[in-house]
């Protein structure tokens, strides 16, 4: 009896081409953040369930992957937030401030399958974390982080929003509504999806008073150019200390994030984000691919005041991000924008055409000496069956070598997309001139 | 109330200096892996207990972490193999064979906590999958790629150990002691440890007769060169057709690897491996670095007749090794083998000592465009914290732009290492070409 191999639902396997394309995305945001001289790091996948649960509560409870082992409680984690938190505060004498790490690792949430979710997904996150104080130019670097990593992944056109919590805290106190401040955010936040009319009414249902409502609507009406935004806010003349602080910091950052390299376009002052709930509290960004707006953000973060306040005394104020690589690139295949260009890791293919396999092997190894990364066709297969798995694995160069090969010390550099043959002598170096000559047409 | 930040023990968890050498460590094994062209794959960590206990037994039931979620009955994988396996089962009609791929990820057991036994830790796998059959000659392919990640990794003195189980078997078959072959090999397995004379008592404890433990013995005493326990295999006269087979693979194999460019000097023939007890063979697989034997195997592995019998039909051997790159880690750091040369993953480190933050900021970016890791300390700290932080982060080069940098268009790329300064132009093709002038000398 065989048991039928298959996987959980909404656990990610790929086949290798699609492999290869997932690694080539995590290797490119992962080089970025290497760029801006983030620090590496890598928790365990599974944390004492006090230790994951000390702040969650509703979903997160419900998701989250939990069981006991002999005496122990013991969860998966859901995010990396909560384990770089206990992190910090637990090594927080044996690192450098302000604290600048990412890591990229696998997160579990048991969701509702259904397709496009995931129970088991790639997070790519960076934290900038300060001791005591962070300043607010740390708001303005990350921003320049997304950018180089959207293009990196092959996109020009993608608006990087950004927002102040502060604005929108502010603007609920100058109004008296602070109690209702939440719930009001979870209703601006929905103004894409269900229309202006809709917000007054749930608005109007929450109790909101009618001048109130004029007022969130006026404000979330603002829109122009960043500059205009900016002066709009100022000219709402609202007399509030947060929300002008607000509108202060959105101002330096947005300044700042220009002489970091972000092209105008590429940056939206979108004064209708909030990014969930309570753990945001200055800025924060959503990241849109301009023709796939349905994705939805790619990669969102924010400014948050206190990281690890329920495992140290230690105030640990940070700025962050996250990129949910895997919905990411499940979704970009799905739209098929995912070109797959290597279906091998090898450049060459040497196929030995001859019993004696010497002089194919320490090919194969020279080439590597060099660089080169080179497979070598070791089974005893009919001639036919060795050219359907170089065409198969389409890697670029094969290399057919038999004893007229040997004998005559010339052998043939085939061009697997084109068929193209090119005659060069049995030297390493003269068949690695000849890739990259045909490389450079 | 805090809850004391704490990880669970028997989980690595490094500090920044030690987790950039653990990634470079673990990327110098998967260069090289891609450079024989091995494909990458990332499966989940979990999956259906059924799928991932159809073969396990004994210790790996025990070992497992395993639990119910909703309806199903889940468990954390605790090797690479099973769930290849089962992707080989699953995916036999989208891969072309023989299928070779690397796995490089996390793997869960259970264990009884002690020092630098883990519970969580890296695998990394090759395995070349034949399709109903793989000829011998992968066996040879394997070695060079163990050779080859040692010396990556740092180490010229290290012995790649092979045998082939077909000689053990064939040994025993000829003696009638076939049945006691798994319980004999156990004792041989262990005669390094013990010694000569208890392998001889704990077999005579088992019931071989004397004149079979005399072959035994004689057969395990075989010494010198490779090609001098090739002919003593020869010369033991043993009629015994998987005996004959044994060493004529053997002897196959190993001259295979000298072709493959293994130095003799890195690979003895060492018949007492066994390596476990059902799973490989024929070819078998151990590296010790010789100066730390008491490390034990570093990398090892071995033939195997069929991969995943227990999910399809399809013959599928095999042949593969697998790293535990956790415990190489830890043991070899714990022999201060780990040099520590990076504590940072920036190259230059640009301070900014003055308000206007600019051109610090634009520098950055334009030498980021040009491929170099570049931090900048973007907190406004009185100047002994600045350099302070460049102190503990190690990070090679330093460049503190004040006002005078800025006016006279000059200045200075300080090495941190030897404290050296060098004057030069305001400009990023400069600034570069110091560094590597630098670097040079």
């Amino acid at each position: 009896m065989k048991i039928e191999p298959r996987t959980l639902p909404g656990f990610m396997e790929l086949l290798p081409n699609e492999q290869i394309l997932f690694e080539q995305m995590k290797e490119k945001i992962e080089k970025t953040y290497q760029k801006f001289g983030f620090l590496p790091l890598d928790t365990p996948i599974l944390e004492l369930s006090e230790i994951l649960l000390a702040k969650a509560g509703g979903e997160t409870e419900k998701q989250i992957y939990r069981f006991q082992k002999g005496e122990t409680d013991i969860a998966m984690r859901f995010d990396l937030t909560v384990p770089l938190a206990k992190y910090v505060a637990k090594n927080y004498g044996n690192l450098s401030f302000p604290f600048r790490r990412y890591q990229i690792g696998k997160v579990y949430r048991g969701e509702k399958a259904q397709k496009g979710r995931f129970r088991e997904f790639y997070q790519c996150d960076i934290d900038i974390i300060g001791d005591g104080e962070l300043d607010l130019i740390n708001d303005a670097e990350i921003p320049s982080v997304i950018y180089n990593i959207i293009k990196e992944i092959g996109f020009d056109d993608f608006t990087i929003c950004i927002n102040n919590r502060k604005i929108l805290n502010g603007l609920f106190e100058s109004i008296n509504q602070e109690k209702n401040s939440v719930e009001i955010m979870r209703i601006i936040d929905k103004i894409q999806k269900i229309g202006e009319e809709k917000v007054k009414e749930e608005l109007e249902e929450l109790g909101v008073e009618e001048n109130a409502i004029t007022k969130i609507i006026e404000f979330i009406k603002i829109d122009g150019t960043n500059d205009e935004k900016l002066q709009a806010l100022q000219n709402l003349n609202i007399e509030n200390e947060t929300f002008k602080l607000g509108v202060e910091e959105l101002t330096e950052v947005v300044k700042y994030i220009k002489i970091f390299g972000v092209p105008e376009k590429n940056l939206q002052i979108d004064l209708s984000i909030a990014r969930g709930l309570d753990y945001y509290t200055g800025t924060v960004y959503e990241t849109f691919l301009n023709d796939y707006r349905e994705i939805g953000s790619v990669c969102s973060g924010g400014r948050y005041e206190n990281l690890a306040e329920y495992y140290t005394d230690k105030k640990l104020p940070g700025v962050g991000i996250s990129i949910g690589l895997t919905r990411l690139f499940y979704k970009l295949n799905e739209l098929s924008l995912m070109k797959v260009e290597k279906y091998s890791m090898a450049d060459i293919l040497i196929i030995p055409m001859l019993e004696d396999l010497s002089k194919p092997i320490e090919l194969a190894s020279k080439l590597r000496e060099k660089g080169i990364n080179t497979e070598i066709y070791l089974n005893n297969k009919k001639a036919k069956a060795k050219f359907k798995y170089a065409d198969k694995l389409k890697i670029p160069y094969v290399i057919a070598l038999g004893e007229d090969e040997i004998n005559s010390a010339k052998l043939k550099v085939k061009k697997m997309e084109t068929g193209e043959e090119t005659t060069v002598n049995f030297d390493v170096d003269e068949i690695i001139t000849c890739i990259k000559n045909i490389q450079v047409k």
